[in-house]
């Protein structure tokens, strides 16, 4: 991807990347990304679910909010998708850091038109579940009605990440202090049954194949 | 806190809140905010680590970065912090969510001078890692002088929260669908020492005391 006064990396660009399939692995390792916009000539910054395809990210919400309406009228917007993979504990407070996997997006949204709607949901909804949409009710035209889509293209990002050990002063490896990373991980713990389920529905195929995606 | 025309929770209000003690127990359940200014009639969204103390957030980073050298100037900001609590399945497509805890915050921050640097980047220290401030070597003057220190007032907030099973279409809740919660944490592993470990030196009670937050 061509790189951008915005999209540059400044700070250790060794740690960047505008490789389009490393900013894509980045984005389907992840659902949540935090959109800013201007609204009223204020920075505005709200987190959201999203979903990838190709390159487009889809974002969805009701159509009376501030961010959808706002991503609609194709204003000027950056997101960013941030994935924490481990405290870094070095031996001087200075060079403690984090292990991550970020992504920073500029660009505008496009407002997707009724017709299209049902699709891009099912986009979403894949990209956070995969399968699950083929186990529900459909949305009926109502809801889909409700509901504001926005598509952005993924044309002005670069990823950020950082992984390994700590890098410290050399003077400072002769410390008595531990140092290393404590890995993070987002999992899934056990499933909580709607108290109203139907007697004798049981977890599907589809929810296991989850569980064992945040294992 | 003060309801403004910017916080003012528009979707689902009975899921917002301006409480000041539920916004802070928000901020000090996770350590990474996404932060939103404007920078050449752009909006920029970057991902940072903060702290909070009192009614203020700490941010840090190198006197050379974008953000640090914004919100340094006192520009206008909006901080938002998220923590994912899980999956929503319900019978329907459309009654998908999320369980969640978000602040999102409008402000502006303000330089911190060379003589607090010292005692702000020990809360932001003391926030991540408790405790660990203690075991490392503390910053010297070169690593003070390399580093930008802003503080933020919560003053003008909203947390955002959902939490139970779905909610569901009345008509929907005699589909042969499995519905509930998938709860989803975020957790630390296994610790990886570093390679360059000094011999004979262990994890400490800090170490595991944050291995127990985080298990």
């Amino acid at each position: 991807m061509q790189k951008t006064e915005r999209t540059k990396i400044r700070r250790v660009p060794s740690r960047g990347s505008y490789d389009r399939s490393v900013i894509n692995q980045i984005l389907d390792a992840h659902f949540l990304c935090h959109v800013a916009f201007i609204y009223d000539n204020y920075p505005v910054v709200i987190p959201t679910l999203y979903g990838r395809q190709g390159d487009y990210l889809y974002l969805h919400g009701a159509t009376s909010s501030r961010l959808m309406k706002s991503l609609g009228k194709g204003v000027n917007m950056s997101l960013s998708v941030t994935l924490v993979d481990g405290f870094v504990l070095a031996r001087s407070a200075f060079h403690h850091s984090m292990n991550y996997r970020s992504v920073v997006l500029f660009g505008q949204g496009s407002r997707i038109p009724e017709e299209e709607k049902y699709r891009s949901l099912k986009i979403i909804s894949e990209h956070i579940l995969p399968g699950r949409w083929e186990e529900v009710r459909e949305p009926n035209t109502k809801e889909l009605k409700a509901t504001h889509l926005v598509s952005i293209p993924i044309r002005e990002a670069s990823a950020k990440i950082r992984t390994g050990p700590p890098i410290d002063e050399a003077s400072d490896y002769d410390l008595d202090v531990w140092a290393g990373v404590i890995p993070l991980k987002l999992i899934a713990t056990y499933p909580e049954a709607d108290p109203g389920l139907k007697d004798g529905v049981s977890v599907t195929g589809v929810l296991k194949q989850l569980l064992d995606k945040y294992a």
